[in-house]
């Protein structure tokens, strides 16, 4: 099967397999586990962060951040697909009494002139506080787009000079500096936390980091625990995540070009149109025709002809590209996607 | 002073003041008080539920009846504007745990076209679970705007089909009802709960009724006592609120003409305009022209001549007719607004 | 019947009718309530405090305290049979998530020597944080109990000196300083908040205060907004509790011979025994033998002979004196006591 | 160093190791790992349960087990010095908003004659509801203390008789059915749902169970993802602990020996006095008489002399036996607290 529903499902290499068995560890609980230490220094030097925390999930690493700019009673602005509004359960609320606004973008993109002084609550006792922006680059429900660097330039600017604190989900942070060319570091930058994640296009089992000011990290550290994210030899599949960082971020422009493949055959294909019409990076969604089907019938064949896509909505499909599918088998999956929406 | 700030200034007529002093009471936490006690029987009846509870606030009759529809991690859908989401704290999510799928009205009213099987979440670990719909009628933030009665027909049959349940925040239903005709409980049939205020129309000092089925206000009064609401001798206020509920229905169609005066004159004022230009009820808000002033700058010079409204943006002023400012009044107000307006 | 099921079921006089009738009032929630202010002024300079919060029962006064003083994940210490602990739906934990360190005291009476480092939790992140002490005085289930001065002042040095806050649940405080003579302003400052009832023995309808530093009541103020707790004219009952106050405190001591002479009527009963022994204030709680029958069968024969108490366990009954019990009452009552427990 | 600080210090062995760079795995957000899935019915097997999740940390089984049986405003009954109570940051409260009722056992063990009806609050809206017993064992604040087999039967029989439900945190449950010789499922049987640790005893470096019916463990995988909990090639780790429970469980007779030699060590040494004076299974816990100096400088002192122990209180050291040290080091450490403690 060519796996395409996600860049989730890729599988440890034999030398990250390696990297884990041989992991140096400790009880990162009530000592330092060394591994994990090292996994959290280098993602905050490349992020240009004081310090950062590993967890289990990005999910943990998102909440815990708006749960540490936010008290209960606050609120924070997010485009109204992104991950944290909508696949983490609510916990902002469920678990930390957050309120959200959520602002409409095109493909996840948010454009400066959406942020304006009439966002910020009044002080008054009957509104909620607004502490926080919160965006995501890439964004997956838009496609994997990039938000353009200008806009987090200005977006960052507005927030801060309104006394907003801004965090970023950088679950797939990775692939838009292979994208751009601009760092780890220089996206950073404009965030007071930085969430990022390993088991996507890095290729590691298991775990994503916060990374922010010292301070901020100790608490997120506490609130770790609260949420049951503290693991004792955590080394092991901390070494996971260390592996792909070290190796697997400049091959992820290899995965965007394989995006782009399926894309044009997207593009060539009757039954098919791709929304948006350019990929950034290394997702696509693509509407099929009605006269073809609906999406789930179409991802069913697709399956049957051993391509695994994902089913979106009524119309729509998900493709994500990553380490486990190569060009000769992307070529396939082209090939295919092209028969079958015709 | 002729106070159009709110119509939840009023003060308490000399009848109803007298019905207060001579209330017969009773300890509503360990007995009943009869006042009380007949306040909720009329108010169910009117609104044609089985049951009604007594509180200190509309917010608290609308975040219980939030909190009793949806657990921790369970979401309701509401217009963006709507008093529930703005004004109230955000308690539903700041004390019971649950998120907000928000809907964009044109002056608070959503039409059926915009509730659709897309917006119920689909059964999924990541996901919070779609519960409610809340509607606001009149809506306070849209200018007094009643829903069209075969839009909340048509919303609610949707949501009930979609396995939701409805609640109605009527802080100013008795408007609704004396604009179009309609009855409570034609109107309250078509939600599970509904709740209702006696201090802003009516002319009660305090307290707002919820109403619903018997077993949901079972449990609703346990959580009034849960949020501090559970009163001793609260017949006294009681009786103001059922002083109103019995004798300031039908005098509402009066504010409502007095508030489509001062629209007149703010229609006929070159530096004012009305948004929307239609008046429902017994609000208005109308737009300053930058020429004349900021909204703030207009308020403070009414407000030297006599007339009190509010500033709810930078360039728009709310005002409110309510049983205490008379015909007289209201002449003055429209007078003093052509004058400072042109 | 003569009702000394509680001190809350007292009807309002006809002079304190007569004062909530002609409350001035005011829209408390966007102006100054004239009535509520002056309620809010004199309880705070009676407990010698900047300022007072009043709240439609002591249960939000009590939690909102608690909501004040403790964060998400903190911890506060209280005696295990107290009020807030046992009585108010845990709303810290409910609402607020905040955790206990229960001590057990003897009729509610806790030590200085139950005080000690130890309850402090080391700062760690496997820890609440402990943040306050919690006292009760004079003590519901503890039959009234008042708690010495001396273990007041010394529990509370100790608690400050420990960097704790210290809270009074005083819904019965006026009970203590007419029991003790000490003034309401210095059992007030040891505590940083003094949460007192105008309910019980001041013969009010309906409400408490929150009394406390400035800044601490401002929040409190957003809280009681949160909580469904602001009212529009309270004036109408505030008047009614400013009346009790300034009216019912000096007549307490009569609750408090009516008492006792209940209690005498018990040590004289072979069928009935006082736990505890002695009675401080206008609470008595005596066990029921079994040879004469369970508590509720005693209550219910109390019941037949006109006389409500309550029966609070298998076999104890809680008796509590207040304004609406005369002394040919209380001579009534006690010889029904007498008669039946023999 | 001989470090017996915890037992969850442990290194993975070489096998262990070589087990999770074999593991098969799968991404279980989207998927199923097939080992994960393989160390879930294991420990639902072994424990007679309908299934089990696989989670980070105790903390989070625990927490998740408490959230499932307990709804906001829901009560539990613990020991006072247990792990869920103490060490997990009262996550029930913090997150859950779930109270608790705390009892005291002697070094953690209950007695049944402790629980009676009158821990179950009545149906009434002052209080909490009573939900649910929780046990632990063995007991770590305890010293390891195994429940009395025929206590946790007539304890649970009475909780189910009562209506409660019945949680174990068997973090070390394997160290009680090594000292006992009743199985997992024995003890497991009289639990509605009950936590294991991998990470302790049988040397994993991360990972608990949390087991029980089908449908619960539904719900506690939504809420582990909820909780951040979701990982997605957890095999990796799940070999480890799946290798752990296949291997190391038979073994754990030996750490319990090896405490007992801890504990003859520390009864034949004049300074030093067992608490409790008997040992059940792999902890100890002695007093450092003061005139040895305190807890602390004895712990810095061993430290010193290459042994790792913990100071728990101002003069109480606890010491954990394990895997990692043999019995040369132990008998080392033997001579070493003789040594330091005459």
């Amino acid at each position: 099967m060519i796996d395409l529903r996600s860049d989730t499902v890729t599988q440890p290499t034999a030398a990250m397999r390696q990297a884990m068995a041989n992991a140096e560890v400790g009880d990162a609980v009530i000592d330092v586990d060394p591994t994990v230490d090292r996994l959290e220094r280098l993602t905050a030097e490349l992020l240009g962060k004081e310090a950062a925390v590993y967890m289990p999930s990005g999910s943990m690493t998102n909440q815990i951040a708006l749960r540490i700019h936010c008290k209960p009673g606050d609120e924070f602005l997010c485009e109204v697909g992104c991950h944290v509004y909508n696949y983490e359960q609510a916990a902002f609320a469920q678990l930390s009494g957050i309120a959200t606004h959520t602002l409409e973008g095109e493909y996840g993109v948010l454009t400066p002139e959406q942020f304006h002084d009439g966002l910020i609550r009044p002080e008054n006792d009957h509104m909620v506080r607004t502490r926080l922006v919160c965006l995501e680059n890439t964004h997956n429900r838009g496609a994997g787009k990039v938000q353009p660097y200008e806009y987090v330039e200005k977006i960052c600017r507005w927030a801060h000079a309104a006394g907003l604190q801004t965090h970023l989900d950088g679950a797939r942070l990775f692939n838009a500096v292979a994208a751009t060319g601009v760092s780890l570091a220089d996206w950073g930058k404009h965030f007071d936390t930085v969430s990022v994640c390993f088991s996507k296009g890095l290729g590691a089992p298991v775990g994503s980091c916060l990374a922010g000011p010292a301070d901020m990290m100790r608490e997120a550290r506490r609130h770790r625990k609260l949420f049951g994210g503290g693991m004792r030899q955590a080394g092991i599949i901390a070494a996971g995540a260390l592996y792909g960082l070290q190796h697997n971020r400049e091959r992820l422009t290899e995965d965007h070009e394989h995006a782009q493949m399926l894309a044009n055959a997207v593009q060539n294909t009757a039954g098919l149109s791709l929304t948006p019409e350019t990929v950034d990076t290394n997702i696509i969604i693509f509407r099929v025709d009605p006269r073809i089907g609906t999406a789930a019938q179409f991802v069913s064949h697709l399956k049957e002809a051993g391509v695994a896509m994902m089913a979106i909505s009524a119309q729509a499909v998900r493709a994500v590209t990553h380490l486990d599918v190569n060009r000769p088998q992307i070529e396939a999956a082209a090939a295919t996607l092209k028969k079958l929406g015709s």
